[in-house]
């Protein structure tokens, strides 16, 4: 986060932002029945209820506590109740209780939302100092991070549930020309000179810490795949083996096919008449969503299908080198899409590099040189996990656009698969 | 389940007792909100709404799909999702599933029980056969069942929770008297003569498979404690270190106290200026319920103290003896203290035969000679659970009354410590 | 143990006996190398060599430091080093460390174990006091299941290793005849009244405390298979979907079949021309011993496999009741075959009731009415157990004579495997 | 592994080296008796048995089967016996199982060594083509890593027996000076330019796959501890709390020390009287080899005290950028002494680069620009662990100077502590 100075044009900009940032969380929940936002499904996911209190708690604890004067916690409780992980901060609850969470109740969990909002609004027209501001800043980033995770544990909740609720049922007409359109956008690589390039967050905006500092970094000469890989593309991969073939697997890639029988991504089912993919609309065929690109395939599946493909995956300064200086514009979350979709053919530059899918690079997840995390509790919020993770880049479909930009880094265990993420192939 | 002829005023009791199974079930769920039904807190234990459907669906799938002509299914998922374990019915979704399944939401399932009931109702009218009757009678015993679970999984829900709420916060006066009566009401034992006996249901009304034949066995001479092992006489065994002691515990009880690192029973907790003890009611201290039934102990534990106190648990076949000549009246689902109460003295009888806990025997769960599970899906309703349990007698303060017999079996696991589970004491 | 007035030709005949049982156990380890006897390739097995040095321990911690006075020990740690599971006694290893015993090495244990039997020698020189006798007793005793151990856990250790190797070479006859003979020697059921029946030891010689109080049981009239149930007859269990019927087995036993893909006995292996059976004589086609028993089997494949005969297993009391009168004889360690064998036809009597297998009952280990566990640190020997194993009665083709009777009870968990355990039906 | 002309003299060294090396293995296991290498004691370790046959069956499968015309397995079992993991070359044994292969006996394996002597000495003597002198030093290369993972091995396998044996007692000189010398030798930091630096193996000798390309990569300046990290200094870090302080760890660090109870380092026992230490020597106090450095520690633990200290790990390229012009000399297996020793006070030089301890860097094990694995099976050797693990840098006291360079990637997980892996740390 870096530091900024405050005009008033800025605090409007800022209290807006805010005021979307809740709104649009609201907004992601209407689908939703209060028993829906109690499931949690999985051990990386959580009950949309208590992501909702969770991004209310943050504004309260590291800006209302500390900077609202008079400021009467909404519940004694929920200080503990509701925090994440933040040692320093307080104790909290283990993740997998947070299913247990009946009460507070939706009702109450929307009553703590709006009591905050108003805390951050006094702070906000009283002309709040800069560290406020900024922490305002980073609490919007933070709820859009949750926005996305929301999205992503609801598909997890209702792919869980034997009967595959769909979250979204408005119409959206067929992509008939799937099948059409799937050889007339060869995947083709462009070339990047490489050399001696600067990586890490530049500007006055906002980034997190662990985008910091920004340095230079040697890049020898390289391409990348101008789109991502599709869902035909992978089926290929699966119908050639690529499940079977302990070749074309990291070791802990191929400890992890066994042990979890893995067969094809997260939300593939074969149903005897093809493959059927589960989406927030319910479940499609290949057919109709085979030039979309793969998604829900982790590091491992990412890897073994570049191995099998005669490519490798980018390093994440690659990817940020090529796409620093393009236009931030593609299907997130604010398209409405929901899903990733195929790319236009437009010719030989560079697609989906903003949204559709996360995208997996070989870098691991470790501090840039000269790292310093935040002080204090919010220090936890990178810097703890720089161990055994990979970095993705680029945002998905569920990424709100504000939230991504060049110097992003996202990062999960090569074995996680309930993300968006999917596959762009790099090549010497 | 025992072969009835069914007069026309038996059926009328019948609607009658259907009748009000169906309703208690529902009052049990009055104060729970939505939310609260969809939580699944530990392996045991299953979502209040769950119940609710599963309840339903035992009448539909063994009376209304075969005896009701033309009745058509509530909904055409229902039959495989709210199946428990009958492997021979139909498949079923793994038991942990049962959090994520937000959809169906309570309106829906409260109609499918409407749905059900209706059915039910007609084939009542028009006259059921007897085989007819027989499955109603075997539903209202399971929905009987599922009552006593609905609570003691709510129990372990709210106790999951770190909120801590309270099913029940109705006034209850306090029980101040319970100090001064501790020592007024000395453990006594109670003497039987043994010898040959007969065990097993007998009579024309319902029982369960697992209650038959009715088969002679020889007792020796035996003595029965009057009343259960109170939370204060359990507190002076915890006193005494008698979780510290390997020699008081069976191998594989030390074993699970040490896996699990248990101190006491289930709800109990040290806040440092005392044992508190959660309860359907909320948190009471030791001293508000101290000559109360000490209540949620494990197999392991009932036997530990035994040994602690120079005792021995009862036979099932020791404790049947007793108590089939006794009169069936105690604090049951029916008095609606939902709580085990303390013992009034009346002497040298037994109390506390039924209700307040059940009480774990020193006897595998196990089939009878000539045991002949019921035909069918049926059978697997008792039999296949014939291992690696051991049999618990009497009913607790969550059993409705219609459901206890001095006959009846319930049986668990010797680590299981959700269940309203106390202690008897037998000597030679 | 019951008490005994000793005599000096009792003291005769029990130093012959000592020193036959710590020869045999010397003996059995004939064909094994040391790092054979470092083996400990399952949960429930121990080393050869660790074998040879508990079996020392007991006389020596038992014995020799109670009563030889003077008694120095052979090695300070040793006390708590082989100690095994005595928590009352000392400390020990946890068992799975065994494997890591490679000092101190063979020839220090079998110095150990000499020293060991020279102080016995003086003691009983001296004319040893009744206590002492007693226990010299039980240690033989002890020894000899810890004979049939070794033998047990080397089969196992052998069937680990990749190469399989053979325990006992030695050529056996190969049994030929056994195709002929199959369907000439049916099973047959032998008739027993019941009624009342005293089970449990009796007499004067050494036995359990587990046996005691020998008591009175009630039997219904029942009949018994005259011979265990063959290699052959299960096959056709297996071929018939045995494995795969859950409606066959109890939960537990469902559940174990799928955790662990049991489908077939533990050392079964199909290498495509038919089923393999691994033995102490190395791997033998079902065709050489296809009318010898079963062995290796679980109790839950015990019971599937009676269910689906149509039968079921006795009760141990069943099982007392028709051996006591029986002489014992039968395929023991002393006969040397080390591996069940086919029983001849002698008509309608009960054959192989000594020996061959382990023949697992109905009844649940549990302790007798007035059931007293030994003294001290010998009380652990048999009553912490009594939870959660099933009673399997008769012994095996790896049990001493000298160690078997009819009121014998032998308890495993109901998956455990390793063990020479077979099948004995019942019926009404 | 780098392309090579070969010279009649460089097949001359070639002879000597394989000859020392296999030579030096079996010294290693002087100490040691038959049963001594049977012990597997954790799941890293294999017995030193085991290391004994797969160094030899390296040579076999690479080496012999491919290019000695005519020559005849020793075992026609040994090839997938001893595979570890080559999955494209054969079927190998799951690697717990390796504690069972009594058989074949040590002699056994010995004589499998000298028919591979003997082999690989025809095919020098003959004069043999580059790729098999290349793949003769893939094979001494690969016998060396074995060399240390035996004696890591046995390390573990003594301190798993409860006795605690001592694999070398030979007298050493108490190192009596320890408390003097602590304190004169104080951690200084030496600078570091950085810029543009090239890392990669470079050269015409031997180097793994994973060493290569040779590559640029970009430092900034940077500051690197004279000497490694001392048990006393690491026992202040211990004092202070370090091990009861999350804020200290990486979140998954965190999990280790909570899920392991970790304390102190692998071999760090208290026994009342201050810090015990076992070592090759046996157990030493923590006075007597107080200034010699930590070791058995694990990436966290290294990572945690870097960050308690307010320093860091460095990074694999700055530390091998600072060791490649420095000597490669210093406390390696060829010193004898099998342990980590006192760095001597050298002013502001860079000590213990070389042996003592492998240095836990803040790199991810990953692959270099380019990278491409060896052909066939032996691409298995290095690039599929390329995910999930650390890289180490310098060598300890158990590996062979003939081992290590400046380029040499070590690599394991970052719970890892098996290994003699201490601490270096670096500064801005």
């Amino acid at each position: 986060m870096t530091s900024t100075i405050v005009s008033p044009h800025l605090q409007l900009e800022l209290a807006q932002r805010f005021r979307d940032v809740r709104l649009r969380t609201l907004g992601l929940c209407n689908p939703l029945t209060p028993e829906d936002m109690m499931v949690q499904s999985c051990a990386e996911a959580s009950p949309a209820k208590w992501h909702l209190a969770h991004t209310a708690w943050f504004f309260e604890s590291f800006i209302l506590r500390e900077f609202l004067p008079g400021y009467k916690l909404f519940n004694a409780d929920f200080p503990w109740l509701f925090n994440s992980y933040y040692r320093n901060f307080a104790e909290f609850p283990e993740k997998r209780l947070r299913s247990s969470f009946s009460r507070p109740g939706l009702d109450e969990v929307l009553a703590y939302r709006s009591y905050v909002d108003e805390g951050i609004g006094k702070l906000l027209e009283a002309g709040a100092e800069p560290e406020v501001l900024k922490r305002i800043e980073l609490g919007a980033n933070h709820e859009e991070q949750h926005q996305e995770l929301l999205l992503t544990d609801i598909l997890h909740a209702f792919y869980t549930n034997p009967l595959r609720p769909v979250y979204r049922n408005d119409e959206r007409k067929s992509d008939s020309s799937s099948a059409r359109r799937h050889g007339e956008n060869p995947l083709n690589f462009v070339q990047f000179a490489g050399g001696m390039v600067e990586v890490g967050f530049t500007g006055t905006g906002f980034c997190y810490d662990n985008e910091l500092p920004r340095h230079r970094v040697w890049l020898e000469p390289y391409r990348l795949a101008n789109r991502l890989v599709t869902n035909l593309e992978f089926a290929e991969f699966i119908a050639d083996g690529g499940y079977r073939k302990s070749a074309l697997w990291l070791s802990a890639g191929w400890d992890a096919v066994e042990q979890n029988g893995w067969k094809a991504p997260l939300y593939w089912n074969e149903n005897g008449e093809g493959w059927r993919l589960f989406t927030l609309r319910g479940e499609l065929s290949l057919e109709e969503i085979g030039t979309a690109p793969v998604s829900q395939v982790s590091y491992f599946e990412a890897d073994a299908y570049a191995r099998w493909a005669g490519k490798r995956l980018p390093t994440e300064f690659e990817w940020e080198a090529a796409a620093e200086a393009q236009p931030l514009q593609g299907n997130l979350l604010n398209t409405k899409n929901l899903a990733p979709v195929a790319a236009e053919d437009e010719g030989k530059q560079l697609l989906q590099l903003w949204g559709d899918c996360w995208e997996w690079t070989a870098s691991a997840y470790l501090g840039y040189p000269g790292f310093e995390p935040l002080a204090g509790s919010l220090g936890e919020y990178n810097g703890k996990f720089m161990s055994g993770q990979m970095v993705l880049r680029g945002g998905s479909c569920a990424t709100p656009k504000a939230q991504i930009r060049s110097s992003y880094r996202n990062f999960f265990q090569p074995e996680t698969r309930w993300q968006f993420s999917g596959i762009r192939l790099a090549d010497k």
